[in-house]
């Protein structure tokens, strides 16, 4: 693609705040017992906002809340977020909470109502503690800019933060994407939750910014599983400020292709990063799928084979264990001519036209070994292609999720 | 129901030879090291016949023949299975040894070729051994009424055979419907196959038999899983004999209401036996949906219920993680009002219209050290209604699963 080298790689120190007139922090406001628990992002500018959110009918209070604020004008300046606390299954109450929120948080900040966005992540079925999330709005900093402090407070027992940027360039000035995402932590009894904040800098028309998202979510942070439970609380929110001073992209624009490509690169790391950080996972693992019959085929493969509970324990247990891969693509849902699949593990090809081959077993063994597992299947039904990233299973897996709270 | 008075209750000593004139047997060809490795089923009648197969685009051989079988006159007489191999994944060859499979077996038994079907279970990917297979086809003994062997023959790593009967009365005569199953046992580098053979002296038409098998199969074996992984080999055969002399049964018989209830009976028990048996499983686990807007809602509710690691693990852990439960339930893909919904562990209510209860969490949690658990989900979005079956995710499981390949 000619477009790559205006884009540029990805900045791994990166963040919220790479973005011009971007700011961010975070707070303990006692809702964990001493981690940070709750975080801000702000835009000095009212910027272009649009949110995906999960499908799961039992969709937490903050983001109907959310959502409310978004569709009024599809601005956002402000996001708050607070962890330790999923306010789901909270029914009224929880709904008022998260009003409530916004309500103090616009204040504090001095900004109308729809340009606040409230997020929790934590706990199900517990009433947010009021006089605690009033705490923490009270410590907002409009002129922080202490991105890691945000990328901590929105974490629940994730084990590292997850952050990036990139840069491309777009009317010869530079343009900025960065986020932060927190994934597949475990507090009970919740589910693993994924949230995601993209800022750029860039001008964005709004209903390029809701369909780019759209259009990446379902190539990236959708094609990530942990577990294949999805949250109550999953949300991907992009705030586009203009500060970069470039005209309104969309895409229709002779250089959205370099803006697009940027906004994939920076959402598939995060995604990376919340399937590496999964619960017990000690390897990343990449599917890639090409020759499908179509791009949604190849994507239903890519997830089946990351899916599947025996491919990912193989993994963990270092075994080439090719039938589970190709079974997990047969049972995947997408048409298929089994008889023209080959599979391999890294560089050393497992499968040819759907037959096994007598490749090195303890080669392949040694390979899977390794912290970074790449899946390939080829087929050749179209031209279909598609990704999806995951993790082992573990005895850890099962530790955690099986622990009784305490 | 007032039809439950004349199906009798499971009897769990009961299985494939408990109609009349079916026999069966099983015996040890080689496959295996010491285990029975090669079972048959016959009738001495040409009985009525109909299968299910699995969706996955790598269908096994065995399968293909199976299929050829019965197309050609809906009839079966004898059903022959090896373990140890899949038969899967091995292209021409395969198909080539399954065919002769299906020649040596009805050469043995002097019956038309199409009268016959194969099947196998067990490794992906390796051609089978003829030689052992002949062996295995020149012990057919079609007077043994030696059910349990059958039953051994056809296990992988199954910790315990399966099996049942039930007895209904026709036209003022007994007719009995009895089974054989096999599990989520893994051989390496397999997924766990699921595999039926029902057999009944009922004659039923081919049309009614094939209708109600795939009803009740949506219904039962359909409705359990263990990890999510439907294998290259699943299949349920059904053969009806008419041996207890009834007339054709179908739909618009006036007793079919018995006949189904009972085969309905005998297909949950078995599929029970087959999660129960799950690797790794230290508990079955079923859950109840009522009230889902369709009977297909109710049932992708329980599915999603019954399928989630995280549900899994918990139960494991004996954690009344109801928070799991109805997150499950919402994002299983059904529609339902999320403000109604009730969650009960075995007795215990724990959710109330979408709320949690202030139940006893060290009652609830002795409740899931059983070794049966009860989930029931109540939804007021209509009446439907349905079941699922699985088992909890253990250490175990994971042992068993990411051990590498000896």
């Amino acid at each position: 693609m000619t477009l790559v080298n205006i884009v540029s790689s990805i900045n791994i120190k990166g963040g919220v705040t790479s973005p011009k007139s971007f700011f961010s922090g975070g707070t303990h406001c006692g809702l964990r017992r001493k981690k940070l628990d709750f975080g801000w992002l702000y835009s000095s500018i009212p910027a272009k906002a649009a949110a995906v959110y999960t499908q799961n009918a039992f969709q937490a209070a903050p983001l109907k809340v959310t959502q409310e604020s978004i569709a009024k004008e599809q601005k956002l300046q402000l996001v708050v977020v607070n962890s330790a606390n999923a306010n789901a299954c909270t029914g009224k109450e929880g709904l008022e909470n998260a009003r409530l929120t916004r309500k103090y948080a616009s204040e504090e900040a001095g900004l109308p109502e729809h340009l606040v966005a409230v997020q929790s992540t934590g706990l199900i079925g517990v009433q947010l503690p009021m006089d605690k999330v009033e705490t923490g709005i009270r410590s907002i900093n409009l002129e922080s800019q202490d991105a890691a402090s945000f990328e901590q407070a929105i974490l629940t027992t994730d084990t590292c933060t997850k952050h990036a940027s990139v840069e491309c360039e777009i009317e010869g000035k530079q343009v900025t994407i960065g986020g932060a995402a927190k994934g597949s932590g475990m507090i009970d009894p919740n589910m693993a939750t994924m949230l995601a904040y993209i800022t750029t800098d860039a001008d964005v028309s709004q209903d390029a910014l809701k369909s780019l998202l759209k259009k990446t979510t379902d190539k990236t942070y959708n094609q990530i599983t942990v577990d294949g439970d999805s949250s109550t609380n999953d949300t991907v929110v992009v705030l586009a400020n203009g500060a970069a001073e470039t005209s309104e992209l969309d895409e229709f624009h002779p250089e959205w292709g370099a803006f697009e490509e940027a906004f994939t690169k920076l959402s598939e790391e995060l995604a990376k990063k919340i399937a590496r950080d999964g619960e017990g996972a000690t390897k990343l693992i990449e599917v890639q799928v090409e020759g499908a019959a179509t791009a949604a085929d190849a994507g239903k493969i890519a997830k089946s084979i990351i899916s599947s509970n025996l491919v990912k324990t193989a993994i963990h247990g270092a075994d080439p264990n090719w039938g589970r891969i190709v079974c997990a693509a047969g049972y995947s849902g997408a048409s298929m001519e089994s008889e023209a699949v080959d599979v391999y593990l890294g560089p050393i090809q497992v499968v040819s036209e759907g037959l096994p081959l007598d490749f090195d077993e303890a080669e392949a063994s040694a390979y899977l070994t390794q912290s970074d597992i790449y899946i390939k299947v080829k087929l050749e039904d179209g031209t279909g292609a598609a990704q999806a990233w995951g993790c082992d299973l573990s005895y850890e897996y099962v530790r955690i999720n099986a622990s009784y709270r305490t």
